[in-house]
């Protein structure tokens, strides 16, 4: 019988998510049904959409009931298997959240290649965060050579994919982060023409990036939303392209925020603005993936993980996203 | 020696024009340089765009300077031509703006054959507004059989065309506007399914939308903007389309209004929202008319003007478009 730890949502937050949101339980797992996997969990993949999943309210998908064991995808080895799909020593990725082990379903798990790359890339640049800044791009940015393309969440799983998939298209890159540290990063390690520490007035963070981007903006890849926002807008080009993975500044409010009306500046400039995840295109998954792989391979495109040892620091580790807390992909690894 | 009467912009608006704006002056036209033509204005077009052209800092093109010749489009018909491309009698239309004669260069104007409809209509239905409204569908909203599309402004130029246009792709269409009459006129004459009169509470209006709207909004094609894109923005589905093709509500603000932040709403239900400009379109401009005027000749498409007889009643009938004082596309007659 195998006894699997797990993290349940225990209150609903008011703003930002904390510890006390969350409850860590014990159960022991029953016998495997019919086309079923018993994974030992190896890596959690900790992302911001999940906060929109902690309300009442349901966002894109049904939100999580309180006592329900919480989180999203997670990458682990098959253990025990009832499905001629897997066999005991696979290695999956799945939505079966934060527990060290689980029974699954068999059918919608992926299949996984250790020989290919790391397992845990396909919580990262071969999974949702490579598919995000890829879509984003490929599909509503289209960035063309010589065009200035902004980034906010630049330092985020998402944003140094988007500004390293922007320059492969021959953009210019400004990338806006939260600390000197992490837009070094950008800028040295990761090629971003250049970057922005956000954190300073609005009028100043107008200013940094007039001067960065003296051409205007013609892709503003949105990770952020919020005044960050606001100041981008105010320097799109005529046919602007913005696509908005997600918001991460207004995921903690309560309530409505109010910002600029937009309205005008998307007339006077024809500009397109669209929300998207990257499941609106499941049915490229596979070119995609071979692209962004091929890109890793040629040593062209570089990800980030920011790993977090130990199950139990995963809700810590999880509140610290809204906080900027990390760089590169949040993962949470459990121990062998 | 031709005397022609002007309307040039005497002092730049705050909020809404008014008629002290204008002035009215008289001149007399020098004789013609070659490849111009004489003509005597016909029709003027009053349009809400107009208003971003009056202030000092740009819009889409260039602002009217104090004290030059105001205006828009315009339907005349050539009195003497030093161009091959015109003969006196030719009716023409063309952008010379709010003057019973003008000067003008014979190249950009577009000849109109008044045997096949009235020439009024190469300023709405068959020019601006049936293009705005086309284009907007077309290449953006693209509705669908059976989608709910709300249309804003229904009883402007644009938008009867729109609701008209949507109706044709099979959509369910609901109309806002501003009075009883506009509404009873849309359902009873242009057959749009549903109406709601604006002048409401913002959360009347949400309670009306979603009553008229109960399987949500598909396709929202935007000609006001403020409150009333709030309440329908609430109801969009995942997928949605929103083409904006204006801001009226926008338009006589002075400095940024704030609004509730939308990035959330386009996130969560991966929908697009577009600015445009039937001009971004040109090179489609001819399958665009031909598909028009084959809906009119077929009685698919009504179209409604709703026309001021003089040209000294100019600068009133334009601060009316700001009240929702017209009904379909607002023209100036000239008298022969």
């Amino acid at each position: 019988m195998t006894i699997t730890r797990q993290i349940v949502l225990k209150s609903r937050p008011m703003g930002r998510p904390d510890e006390t949101n969350f409850e860590f339980v014990q159960t022991s797992l029953p016998a495997l049904n019919q086309n079923e996997v018993l994974v030992k969990t190896r890596y959690l993949s900790l992302d911001p959409y999940l906060r929109n999943m902690m309300n009442e309210e349901e966002f894109v998908g049904p939100s999580f009931q309180l006592g329900q064991v919480f989180g999203g995808l997670a990458v682990g080895e098959v253990i025990e298997s009832t499905s001629l799909l897997f066999q005991s020593g696979d290695f999956v990725s799945g939505a079966w959240g934060w527990q060290t082990f689980a029974n699954v379903d068999a059918e919608p798990l992926t299949k996984i290649n250790p020989d290919l790359s790391p397992v845990s890339t396909a919580l990262g640049v071969l999974g949702i965060s490579g598919l995000t800044a890829y879509f984003g791009l490929t599909e509503i940015g289209k960035p063309k050579v010589g065009e200035t393309v902004v980034i906010s969440g630049a330092a985020g799983a998402v944003g140094m994919l988007a500004g390293q998939i922007a320059k492969l298209f021959g953009a210019k890159v400004i990338g806006i982060a939260g600390s000197a540290e992490k837009n070094a990063y950008l800028q040295n390690e990761l090629g971003f023409d250049a970057t922005i520490n956000y954190r300073m007035s609005n009028a100043e963070l107008l200013a940094e990036l007039k001067k960065a981007a003296p051409d205007g903006v013609d892709v503003y890849f949105d990770n952020v939303g919020g005044t960050i926002t606001d100041a981008v807008l105010q320097l799109i080009n005529p046919g602007a392209r913005i696509p908005i993975s997600g918001q991460i500044a207004q995921y903690n409010q309560t309530g409505t925020e109010m910002g600029p009306r937009i309205g005008m500046l998307l007339v006077k400039n024809s500009a397109l603005m669209q929300g998207f995840s990257f499941t609106n295109y499941s049915s490229q998954f596979p070119e995609a993936l071979e692209k962004l792989s091929g890109w890793i391979k040629e040593g062209r495109l570089k990800y980030k993980e920011h790993i977090i040892d130990g199950f139990e620091h995963t809700p810590k580790a999880f509140s610290g996203l809204f906080s900027g807390e990390n760089t590169g992909k949040l993962l949470v690894k459990i121990p062998d």
